[in-house]
């Protein structure tokens, strides 16, 4: 029976009806089919190549045809006689349901139904997040408890346990859709929500980073239809879902690790191998073998099984999966975990299998390296990964070097060559390494770094620049749900510390931030900041897609500007302690003519035409006229 | 009187002469012709033209030609009377004399003689310095004073005075060559020198950046014959000498500076502009006009005026005073100063001009910039310079962030991600981005640094290990006068710090370091180590131009492998403070079927099949058998 209940829901009841009708057939079965992956797929994809895994006993033993004239054109056996890889060419084939037929020597008979169903209208032209949105990364164990009927199930392990800090704390899609008015107003129009995939690990899977089976959401988030209702609910909201895709492992639970499709379905060493995390072997001319090896093979924990994407059934595997996702949920774009930490090749042939399939679809991934050279190298086209004849495909990167930066400038009050705000001005003058820094996500924070309100002791003053320059910057803003309610959390004390809950999340939260009247004074002052300044960004192009020119901090103070043909931003940044004047004669190529300027926050104008008295640690977003 | 004394001493009794036959031959005569560059040129060289500077009072206003069919092809007049700049077509002339004659209106005639000469055997084809290399760097006012008639001169403001830290120390070209065997004995093979042009500054000229005459030795070193000699001595000891030239500035003693030949020679702001130093501006996509040209245009201090090399007089004086040096005193190689803070397409024709005529002659910049991206963008053919469709055909770059790693690292004694050893590893790991690392000059310390042994407190252990670097990693190392035999010196208490008198150099000197029984049983340690390793280096193919392949550092210890199908060196660094036993089967990429590896300085053989014990902050260099 648990077997049943592991299946993707959708199949629950058709394998019953299935198994009644194979039981009535032939009282000599001893065969079934126990898993179908894609469940189901879709007619007209520009790839019409798919290739259908079923699992059953024995099932490598039969011979397989198709119905209504539907071609196999290959069918692929491992040492697993329980798994058969059969692959179909849906060219010319509209939406249709047929039927796999498995006959074996013994005159066994076994039949599969399969549908390819209609995509909806202009399904491959979609659009995705890009430089116009501001995303909302958020957890969704601890967002919101939309519906406390699902916190704990019986098909999972891990039950319900809020006084666990690293316990599951029931929040689920249903949290997030009965948010997403308040997430709005925060000035988010895209939400990179973790992984929601079932992770049926024992403990710690609300992180939901090892998941047990990709086609299914976990019960306790809700269930497949909750979650492209999710989609649908932003859709018309004008927002857009990200989803949080893992190619480089699944949990220890994952059905198929109980009984590998085969040995080279993940990647094996003689004991247990954790990955080096030296990403940088992957361009290192100098790197010896063995630690390439262990970059690329070793798993990230004993409990995550490192998939083995030069496997080629692997691979196509998860390059289906992705694809069925983001029919199935009408998804918005990707961000991909742990995204060089798989074999360079495999994972650019997944990258780039997605975007073929949807060229305007957006994919940043996680690429957390220790320079501007080493993360250009990751992104779609690079001129320095070209050097390797190497090209990703993957459109966006994660800005690890700006993260870097703009969690330590602030702090340091004094400016100088190396120290202050030079940090910043810094990593902008290697913008040019990059291919498209437009389609970079910036932040300053995520689930798994301190949170930024932690590293600056919630000092406002401090959060107001950082989010300043998140929302000024070339880029696509990242905020973390929570600190834009001055929420803070030390990594140094565990990952729980930087993902608690969301206060008001929960029914009985005796603090409700959701809501402008449950909010604390300090609460507000964040929210207030926060809002005006992202909803502020939201229809504005010249930060979207504007040039930027920045000029050489002196004193520990930073100017730049945003500018277009139609509208000119002067951002001024204090990072000292003292009020400064700043005269504006240096600044003539962008100045021009303007004469004063509007701040974005404080909405006050300001006489530009010689000098600006800007207060210590602050910022002044001046809307030139 | 001083103008002639002024003058190139190769033309004072030239000048002389034609001065008397002038006189002789019209009693009208006004003007007379008082500098000509270069002073004489070479027949044969690949780009036949050449660019004649004269200036004589009202030379401006003469028509010119020139004899023996020599064909004038340009002739620049400037806003200033007293200079003319003739260019000549040399091609098809062989080594000849010839004669310019200047006539004006009012029927005054001048005359110039002038020689093309003939070049040495092969002069295009010159060899010059590579990574079988090792470059000893001094400063020749602070090496030795080999001739004590020429401490001070009629002709320079600074005399000599040893008791000034920052003062004229009395080292010359003489105390050079008669050092040369001891310079060899460290292992050197190669002399960069700081500059020995002539600079007049009244104060601090010692270190000669400010030069007052790119055409003549300054006399307080010695005379171009003897710059010749030096050269000359070095190449039957099969040696290599390389000239420190200075594109970016000349001193404000420079004899131009008293009168421009043209307002555009140099960089001119309103008022005095120093430079911002930031010379990531020239890459930098956001940065600002007025940023760019303070970083190129700035002067470097008030006392340097700033060539303009976007001014094709001077940036083709300067490509020709180049060329005129190394076939005038038969250079092996340049090593450029500031090279990008000049104008970036202005420094690239400089450098392609000389490589041109030399195709083999090596011109190493000091890019002294902050990531592996930023230096390579300096390498000639660098794939990211060509993202910005820039090449500065500049062979060699300074690695200045191996510089910066291996100035931190072995007072790091606790090895993580990102410190210990892990800088040396990371640095090398970026070795991808460089076209060519194999010519890159790598170096722990020079005349503008703390010295390797302040830095690491004259703990030799530590300067055992920053050697051992040096001579087994891939790239060209170069020695500062000096730590060879322990001598330290602290930036912060100024430059004279950093380059105190090498000990021996001066008659009457106490302690003398040139020789082995001079030496302190300290600085024989010291020496000794050096010594064996670099003279071992010296034809070590394996090193000069094998592969590299290394292993992620562990426990704070680094393990690197240098071969070729000859040979294999593992080289072994434990910066930790405790004795350390590294298990060699994680090596066997690299570690073959060899048995045991002799150590190049204990010259004892270890067993390496298993394991290699190795004491705390020390190093191992294995010739594996």
């Amino acid at each position: 029976m648990n077997k049943i209940i592991n299946l993707p829901f959708i199949f629950r009841s058709f394998i019953k009806k299935i198994t009644l009708f194979l039981f009535f057939m032939s009282l000599t079965l001893h065969a079934q089919i126990d898993k179908v992956e894609p469940p189901f797929w879709y007619a007209g994809m520009q790839n019409p190549e798919l290739q259908v895994l079923l699992y059953g006993k024995d099932i490598a033993q039969y011979q397989v045809t198709a119905s209504n004239g539907i071609k196999i054109t290959n069918v692929k056996r491992t040492e697993n006689p329980n798994y058969i890889f059969v692959t179909i060419d849906t060219k010319k084939v509209g939406a249709t349901d047929f039927v796999f037929t498995f006959k074996s020597n013994k005159k066994e008979t076994l039949t599969q139904k399969y549908s390819l169903k209609k995509r909806r209208e202009k399904s491959a032209q979609r659009k995705s997040f890009d430089s116009s949105d501001m995303m909302y990364l958020l957890m969704p164990d601890r967002f919101a408890n939309g519906n406390r009927n699902n916190d704990s199930q019986n098909s999972t392990q891990e039950k319900y346990n809020r006084d666990l800090p690293g316990g599951r704390h029931g929040g689920d899609i249903e949290g997030i859709i009965k948010n997403l008015d308040y997430i709005s107003s925060v000035g988010a129009t895209a939400i990179w929500s973790t992984p929601l995939c079932e992770d049926n690990d024992a403990a710690y899977s609300y992180h939901t980073y090892g998941q047990s089976d990709v086609y299914k959401i976990d019960p306790r988030y809700g269930t497949n239809e909750d979650y492209a209702r999710l989609a649908a609910e932003m859709h018309k909201r004008d927002m857009k879902l990200v989803m949080d895709y893992v190619t480089n492992h699944w949990g220890i639970e994952h059905w198929m690790m109980k009984e590998l499709p085969t040995k080279e379905w993940i990647n094996h060493f003689d004991s247990y191998t954790q990955t080096n995390h030296k990403r940088t072997v992957i361009h290192d001319t100098n790197a010896s073998e063995i630690d390439k090896k262990i970059a690329i093979d070793g798993w990230f924990v004993p409990t995550m099984p490192d998939l083995n994407l030069k496997n080629p059934l692997t691979l196509k595997y998860l390059i289906q999966n992705a694809i069925w996702w983001i029919e199935y949920a009408d998804l918005d774009g990707f961000r991909v975990d742990t995204y060089n930490y798989s074999d360079p090749k495999g994972i650019a042939t997944w990258t780039k299998s997605i975007t073929d399939e949807y060229p305007n679809f957006n994919i940043v991934g996680e690429v957390w390296m220790q320079s501007q050279a080493q993360m250009a190298y990751w992104q779609k086209d690079s001129k320095i990964a070209a050097i390797q004849n190497y090209n990703s495909y993957l459109p966006s990167v994660m800005d690890f070097t700006l993260y870097e930066a703009a969690t330590k400038v602030f702090s340091e009050d004094e400016g100088s060559w190396e120290k202050g705000i030079m940090k910043l001005y810094d990593n902008f003058s290697n913008d040019f390494l990059y291919p498209n820094t437009n389609n970079m996500l910036i932040f300053v924070e995520n689930h798994d770094t301190n949170r930024i309100n932690q590293t600056y002791g919630n000092d406002i003053r401090k959060y107001k620049m950082a989010m300043t320059v998140l929302a000024t910057v070339r880029g696509i803003p990242q905020l973390y749900y929570g600190s834009e309610i001055g929420m803070a959390g030390d990594k140094n004390k565990g990952d729980a510390d930087i993902r608690q809950d969301f206060p008001g999340g929960w029914e009985g939260d005796p603090n409700n931030a959701f809501v402008k009247e449950g909010r604390t004074p300090g609460q507000s002052e964040y929210f207030d900041f926060t809002s005006k300044l992202f909803n502020w960004r939201k229809a504005k192009k010249v930060i979207h897609s504007g040039k930027m020119t920045h000029y050489i901090p002196e004193n520990n103070t930073y100017v730049y500007f945003r500018y277009n043909a139609e509208e000119t931003i002067m951002v001024l940044l204090n990072n000292s302690n003292e009020t400064k004047t700043i005269k504006t004669d240096r600044f003539k190529e962008n100045r021009k003519n303007f004469k004063t300027g509007k701040d974005v926050i404080s909405e006050l104008t300001f006489d530009i035409t010689n000098e600006i008295i800007i207060e210590p640690k602050s910022v002044l977003i001046l809307e030139l006229k």
